[in-house]
């Protein structure tokens, strides 16, 4: 039986700022990448997020950002690959000591934002990263762009991956994701969202917008925690799936 | 044989900005405290100070401070202990990190500026920060001030305590420092200074400012590592602390 | 004719972070105190705050908070005078950037959180603000809690002041505001908080809660932006005012 | 005669952070660029620059950069031009907040590292940056970096602008930089760094690495204020062109 694992972040709220609706999404997903400070979050909202993290039944993993709060880390920077690792190494520390004060367990680490999107194409950056996730504990999932340089420098390391899928995404040709600037980057109809992920799931393909399949591997899809429709879509996204037969549970399940 | 350990700051530049003689100090200590970046010290600068720490025989510590980088985590403010906590939890996780993928092993915390000093007298305050230590791992050590409510606090949770004295300050009948904003605060003598902190050591005595006696407990000695005269001062305190018999030696020997 | 001014927080959000009502609590008020940054704001939120402020008849301000985003300015923080002349000096002449590029004017100056509360005793404290303010244009208003410190520093410069009261707060027999730990702090009655506010304009008086009439200058009302209640509330008081026969208008009018 | 004006960077210092040698280096140029709290500076060390500038007959600008402390705004982000315009408005208001507070008043903008290099060649960025220089003072001069877009967009806007040269640096037959990353970037021979600016100033031609001439606007050169060198080199450099005829003076002297 085909499965799948639902991720979304968490933990976005920084000082008196609140952002996302994280009681609720924590129902329909079964991971969540909680944001360690530099691009979200704060250490009370990391202490929060964990604890309610830890009532759920769902795997947590850390979510390293550029440090860009006022840009929430969506804005590329020019950092070394040696930059990139020390960055994320502090950042799953600091996260882990929440894991540990509250006697959980990290399952996973995905980059946030603008440092996720240069990794996907930067092969240096991307064994930076994976070789800063290995030294901190080699049992840590990668969570990367399916098809993306950081899934592959997960795998040269010897670290377990997780390639992740979207569901409101376009995909191109040679398997990327259309670029948000372009038209046709989302897809705005719910049906057609769900139905290409479940056939990424199923079939292990996606119709690129050239109009010729595209193979892909589905590990893990993204979904959105904030915004007017994102509960709404996320609850039938996960419906879908599991109407269609395919299991909805974490990597680590 | 009476023992003593001798604990510096250590990782306290930031980006471009260099401080301190941190390879020189190393030499002369057995323990640091390490900046977790709230205070000062960087993701990169951490990393280099745990793998120059890991190569001389000292152990490691964190040095959480305040996040008040401007003016160096040595400006009180008005923390809730929830924050104290937060703020704890959070820095001895991101120094970890760094321990961790260096194959290294934390020993100990030592709050920084005025954060040690607000906990001194702060009994909340000190609640929330041994408690901070201990979930995060029960084994390291909370160094705090000699007889402050922060060594309360460590013993009264569970944890190891190592006591704190100074060897260029001068003390109250009440066993606390004298304020810095007084006269007399700072021993300038070296002479005297080491003769002091020889007397605490092995006797577990000191002079007042009153003129009468006062028991403190020594277990591990501040050092300056910053300072035209640090490093000369440093070298004086431990050639002297050892040929009158005392073992200068890490708490976790 | 009774004159009142009302003025209220305004540009506290922060990159993706969304606080307040702007828009619609600039229907309501005379004056409004902008973040420069510190406490909350960022370059784009100040830009877009100015141009909104100018679309609407208001007077505008700087709100100068403590570089503390995380706490919200809302910390106390051991700073020096010299420090707070510095960080006031440094905020002004931002959004006066804004108001410059803009074809703006500054009206006045209001400290935000805790350096209000702490200005409000501490005569040295308010007397840097003063100065800060003086030295960059004589010609803003300080606004201060009535009574205060802040208020007589002002005065001694030979800044105009504006005496600003709450209408949702109790006072005591010494002209302060009850502290919000202590119960009865708030005025939860809205009927209750309009009265007392007429009386604060139309006569000068305040009825303390130990039950004797203190005098009170009012100059500005503090009107807050955010909550579920806010906009409301304020309509309620503006609306109160105007028909008890005082005159709604910034003091520059 | 022909006339250079020399600068350099200033106010790099950040709370117990000291960099560069700021009194030395005043004595040796004509106008100085002051870090503004983004990359470098703080509002006490800003205030303290601006005090000390103003005691020396030097003229003063604001050094916008990037919101990169850790990374003192060397490294290229991918920021909107209308966040740039943004950030450049805002630090150019809080230096003149100084300056009104000091009776001093702004001569010029220079952008400082990654947003200077960046500005060099993206039209559209500095088209953003030109414009805020222009709309908070059209009396403002603009440095960039000579034949840069950043001149141009100047000019454009109707900025009166400053062309900077780099006497240690290698120029490309395009006339621009030779890359640091290359070999030869760095002219180390002090004698041909000083040779190389003679005839640019003099002569408005540089010899490119590809071994012809192009010409070259010199209205002032940078100089660095920090490294063991620096201040033995900016001697040299000024009593070179001192002694070849050309009178080293403000551009608005």
């Amino acid at each position: 039986m085909n499965t799948i694992d639902l991720n979304c972040d968490l933990g976005e709220s920084f000082g008196v700022y609140q952002l996302g609706h994280d009681e609720e999404i924590l129902n329909e997903v079964t991971s969540v990448n909680v944001a360690c400070g530099f691009h979200a979050g704060d250490p009370s909202v990391m202490r929060k997020t964990v604890q309610l993290a830890l009532t759920k039944n769902v795997r947590i993993g850390a979510h390293p950002g550029l440090h860009d709060l006022v840009g929430f880390g969506r804005r590329n920077m020019n950092i070394s690959p040696r930059e990139a690792y020390d960055i994320v190494v502090y950042q799953i520390g600091a996260l882990n000591g929440f894991l540990q004060a509250e006697g959980g367990k990290m399952q996973h680490v995905k980059p946030h934002g603008a440092l996720y999107n240069m990794a996907a194409k930067d092969k240096r950056l991307s064994e930076a990263i994976a070789e800063a996730v290995y030294k901190v504990n080699p049992e840590l999932i990668l969570y990367g762009l399916s098809g993306s340089e950081l899934i592959r420098a997960g795998k040269a390391i010897g670290l377990r991956t997780a390639s992740e899928v979207f569901a409101d995404r376009t995909y191109q040709q040679d398997g990327t994701l259309t670029p948000r600037t372009e038209e046709n980057a989302l897809i705005e109809d719910d049906r057609e969202a769900v139905s290409q992920v479940i056939r990424m799931v199923k079939e292990g393909k996606v119709l690129s917008q050239q109009g010729v399949d595209v193979p892909i591997q589905a590990n893990t899809i993204c979904i959105h925690g904030d915004g007017a429709h994102a509960l709404t879509f996320a609850r039938y996204v996960r419906s879908s799936l599991e109407s269609s037969g395919i299991a909805v549970k974490a990597i680590c399940g």
